[in-house]
């Protein structure tokens, strides 16, 4: 399994730090928003004597409450459709290696989650690339280009929707065509949805649940993660109205046992988190986004569509590789003692020479240090040997 | 995947409690002792606001804890040597994925705890089973036995010591043969050994890494689950010395982000557990050790070696089928309003006809629930139509 450009920066940051740096980490997703405080008085008050294995579906009482859950988003499912995973990342695998033999093809528009990747490499799968474009803001490829790449091989669509690294949101219109394919060809269609609660321009959020035809079709991903800020739990579901499928995900299931138990009971709780906190985490991200995606396009040279939705933005840099710049930034460059760390967006690409001058922004960070990071970006931007000349 | 024969039964036991028997389950390796009080007070005290990742290769204070945890042991590994992973069972997945190639081979002595075969699938490789006999205690096979079985494929020997399903510990003398075939032709040696607090007999517990010669070959499989009653914050661990399988590891961990957070705090608490909390958690066993050996080999027909280590033992039984007998126990058969859940221990081996009638039996309840699970299974065999006749 090949290494990720992101990982491969992970030591120059380290070093970076150690050089007494300050690195404004826009490369990962790990919100400074605080956990629900709810979540965390059910640890304060646990009253169990033994921390013993849950059930491997996980427990029936948190299936419940996410049942209740996905039904605010009109998104109906059984508690028995409810399969409780360790974190977001062993739903997805679970569900390639349910569903794929080796050999067998997803076709992904990308760029696309690079983990998405490394699962299917685990599964001895292919992942087909359909790119999509900065260019048309990261909008769904036409349907012909989705057809072309349908091989005997192919078993499913994989979708990552709002989209982590571009934000975008699929539109009803593309969620239909992306049904019409699924439906044609009786593919699987994985439907990455953990981002749901972060949709900013008023379009609505389109499950793959709601689309009528194909719900024996789809495997809902989610994660509890990013929604209640609570990475470190691990708690994800896979979600299937597909009977033999099920039955399969649950002999991945039953083989590692049980989902973590603590972070069950904190998942449970943060169902429950009053309005307020789903509010004022939202409203933050809406006003961190508007901040940094103004600041971006101010930048001479520096371009970002406006995403939709998560809490990402794909940006084309004014330099002749995002790769080299992004390590240049972690280990030639500082600003007034400050440097910035990027995800390189060639990452989220498979297609070779794609996204060579994007890189991915994570706007986790307060409004105070994403406008420090903004400066040291554009800094960085003058004096960067590679800088191409802006038109 | 196939389905093991003791998730088969998980249906007709949840069935015989609906119908309101008492069952008592001897199938699973679920302790009632408690987790230790000092790990669950740090969750009542915890101050973190942010339930955030840990690295992937989890927390550098539980790592370091660890290292000294197993020193007490006389396993000298460095802090780098140690990766946390989701369970010990991500540990064997990790491992299987890292060193085996589709179609690689691992020769195992059987019977062999169920979930080796499970992963191994996963990682598309084939377990080669070496059949150990109850006739002989489940002692090593002899070396000839491991030779002949050894191909162009052949990538590793794995272990279970002290040894789930059969309580079996190796010997120096057996240890030091597998050494030999390990080193003749470089092989890894996977070894699982995360029942070493339980040792009953006196005889030392020989960790791979005392085995000098091979520390790079061995990759050492553990967890916290058992011996301090956590099972359900599934935390593990993945140790080796071996550079290369160390990169190839991480990349897995971090595709799958991190372990689970909560867990490591739990866990990284238990190792400083009172000594009387394990003293007494080991006693409990001891007691439970010979109470049920001597119930099993004073009913008529059964048999069992006497287990030294870890919390089983595998029973043989006057029957026609285990399979059949276990199931019978929960489907057509009651006394007083009870019956019992064993393992059949076809699951535990890969020769087919092997194990036939056999069971395992975990003595993870406390002596009286213990107690009258033997007197069911004492009248279940006088009553079973499949019953052998004794000589």
């Amino acid at each position: 399994m090949p290494a990720s450009p992101i990982r491969r920066l992970v030591p120059l940051a380290n070093k970076a730090v150690e050089k007494g740096l300050k690195v404004y980490r826009l490369n990962i997703g790990q919100p400074d928003v605080p956990t629900p405080p709810e979540a965390l008085e059910v640890l304060r008050h646990i009253d169990r004597k033994v921390l013993e294995y849950s059930p491997s579906e996980g427990l029936l009482s948190l299936r419940k409450k996410l049942k209740e859950y996905y039904s605010r988003f009109d998104i109906k499912v059984d508690v028995d459709d409810i399969i409780i995973t360790t974190g977001g990342s062993e739903a997805v695998l679970f569900a390639f290696m349910a569903c794929l033999d080796p050999g067998d093809e997803i076709i992904v528009p990308e760029p696309a989650y690079a983990n998405y990747m490394a699962f299917a490499i685990s599964a001895g799968a292919r992942i087909v690339p359909v790119p999509s474009s900065i260019d048309t803001g990261f909008g769904l490829p036409p349907v012909e280009k989705f057809e072309e790449l349908i091989t005997p091989r192919t078993k499913g669509i994989l979708i990552c929707n709002p989209n982590n690294p571009t934000g975008y949101l699929y539109t009803m219109s593309e969620m239909l065509k992306i049904r019409d394919i699924v439906q044609k060809h009786n593919l699987f269609l994985f439907s990455d949805e953990v981002y749901r609660e972060f949709c900013y321009t008023g379009a609505p959020y389109i499950s793959a649940f709601h689309l009528p035809g194909i719900e024996e079709n789809v495997v809902l991903i989610d994660s509890v993660s990013k929604r209640y800020n609570e990475c470190g739990i691990r708690i994800g579901a896979l979600i299937t109205k597909h009977k033999e499928l099920k039955k399969n995900v649950m002999k991945f299931c039953q083989a590692r046992l049980s989902p973590p138990l603590l972070g069950q009971l904190v998942a449970e709780a943060s169902i429950d988190t009053p309005k307020d906190y789903m509010l004022a985490t939202y409203n933050e991200y809406v006003e961190r986004r508007k901040f940094l995606i103004d600041q971006i396009n101010q930048i001479p040279g520096c371009y970002t569509p406006i995403p939709m939705g998560a809490f990402y933005t794909v940006v084309r840099l004014p330099v002749d590789d995002a790769d080299r710049f992004c390590r240049w930034c972690l280990s030639d460059f500082e600003y007034e003692g400050q440097t910035i760390f990027m995800a390189p967006a060639s990452g989220f690409y498979t297609t070779p020479g794609m996204g060579k001058d994007e890189v991915r922004v994570a706007y986790v960070l307060n409004k105070e240090d994403l406008g420090k990071a903004m400066d040291v970006l554009r800094h960085a931007l003058e004096v960067y040997p590679g800088r191409k000349t802006v038109c």
